[in-house]
C-alpha cells in the first residue's frame, strides 16, 4: 500500500475523498444559519423573529443594508472626478474593514434579485453623483457602466486579488471611466 | 410594554439583539470547517490531513485552484480583441454554475496574500493573451488593468449586482480596457 509503488492508488482516492468532503460541509454550512438558531442566541422567540422579518433572508439584507448603507456621504467636491475619487477612497476603507469581510461572505446571495444586500446603497450614492454631473451640463456614464467599473475593481481587489487601492490607482480607474 | 406607546423601547432592543446575534454567529460560522470534520466526513485520519495539507487554509486552497484551473483553454482568436471576448464569455458562464457561488463564499480569503483561491489561474491566462498579443507588436494594458476591468466587472455581476452578462455588455467591456 506504499504511496511510491501505487501512484494514483490510495493517495489519490484519499485526495478525492477529501475533496467531495469539503464540497458537501461547504454545501451544508449555508444551511447552519437559521432564525430558530439566531433566536436562541439573541434571547428572542423564534415567532418574533419568523413575524418581523419573515425569512433569514429578509433578516440578512436589513442587517447587510444596515451595515453598508448611510455609512458614506455622497461627497460634493464641485466636480464629477472629484467627487467619483472621495467616493472610491471611501468604499476601500470600508471594504478593508475584516468585519465587512464576514458579512459580505454570509449575505452573498442573499439580496433581491440574489444579488449581494451587502452593496447596500451603493448605486445609490453613485446615481446621485452622476445626476448632479448632469445638472451641470456635464456628459456621464451611465450607472450600470459605473458601478462595473468602480465598484467591480474595488470589490475584486478587496476580496478576491488583495492588491492594494491607493489614491494613484483610484485616479486611473476614475479616468478610464470618464475617458 | 406596548411598541406603539414606547417607539424605540423594547421593539428597538429586539432588533440590536438580533443584529448582534446575526453578527456573533456568522463570526464564529468561519471557525467550524475545520481539518477534524473534514477529516471524519472524508473517512480518513486527522494526521493524513495535518501531515498532507499542513492547514485548513492550504487544503480549502487546492480545492478552490483545482475547481478553477484547467477549466478554461486560453483561446486563440487571431487578435487580442476577439480572445478577450472569447475568454470573458467562458468565465460569465462559469460564474453562473451555483456551485461557483458556494466554493467562493467558503474561499474567500484563503488565498495566499489572503486573497481568493477561487481565482485559480485567471490571472496567468489574461497574462498569456496579451504577452501573445505583444509578440504580434500590439500595445497592450497592463495584466492588473485588465484584471480589474474584466474580472472586477465580471465577479460583480456575477456575485454582487446579479445583473446579466451578455454579449453586447461583455464587448463593450473588453471595448473601454482597449481603447
Amino acid at each position: 500500500m506504499s504511496v511510491t509503488t501505487r501512484p494514483g492508488g490510495r493517495s489519490a482516492r484519499v485526495r478525492a475523498d477529501v475533496h467531495r468532503a469539503v464540497a458537501e460541509l461547504v454545501t451544508e454550512a449555508q444551511g447552519e444559519l437559521t432564525l430558530p438558531v439566531i433566536a436562541t442566541r439573541a434571547g428572542v422567540h423564534p415567532t418574533t423573529l419568523y413575524r418581523r422579518w419573515g425569512s433569514l433572508g429578509e433578516l440578512l439584507e436589513e442587517v447587510a443594508t444596515s451595515r453598508f448603507s448611510g455609512d458614506i456621504v455622497v461627497p460634493d467636491t464641485g466636480s464629477l472626478r472629484g467627487d467619483l475619487e472621495r467616493w472610491a477612497t471611501d468604499v476601500a476603507t470600508d471594504l478593508a474593514d475584516p468585519d465587512s469581510l464576514a458579512l459580505i461572505r454570509t449575505t452573498l446571495g442573499s439580496g433581491p434579485d440574489g444579488g449581494c444586500a451587502c452593496l447596500g446603497d451603493r448605486h445609490d450614492q453613485l446615481k446621485a453623483m452622476l445626476e448632479r454631473e448632469q445638472e451641470r451640463g456635464g456628459a456621464v456614464p451611465t450607472v450600470e457602466r459605473a458601478a462595473d467599473t468602480l465598484l467591480g475593481a474595488l470589490y475584486y481587489r478587496a476580496l478576491f486579488s488583495r492588491q492594494p487601492m491607493d489614491e494613484p490607482w483610484i485616479k486611473d480607474l476614475v479616468d478610464m471611466l470618464l475617458r
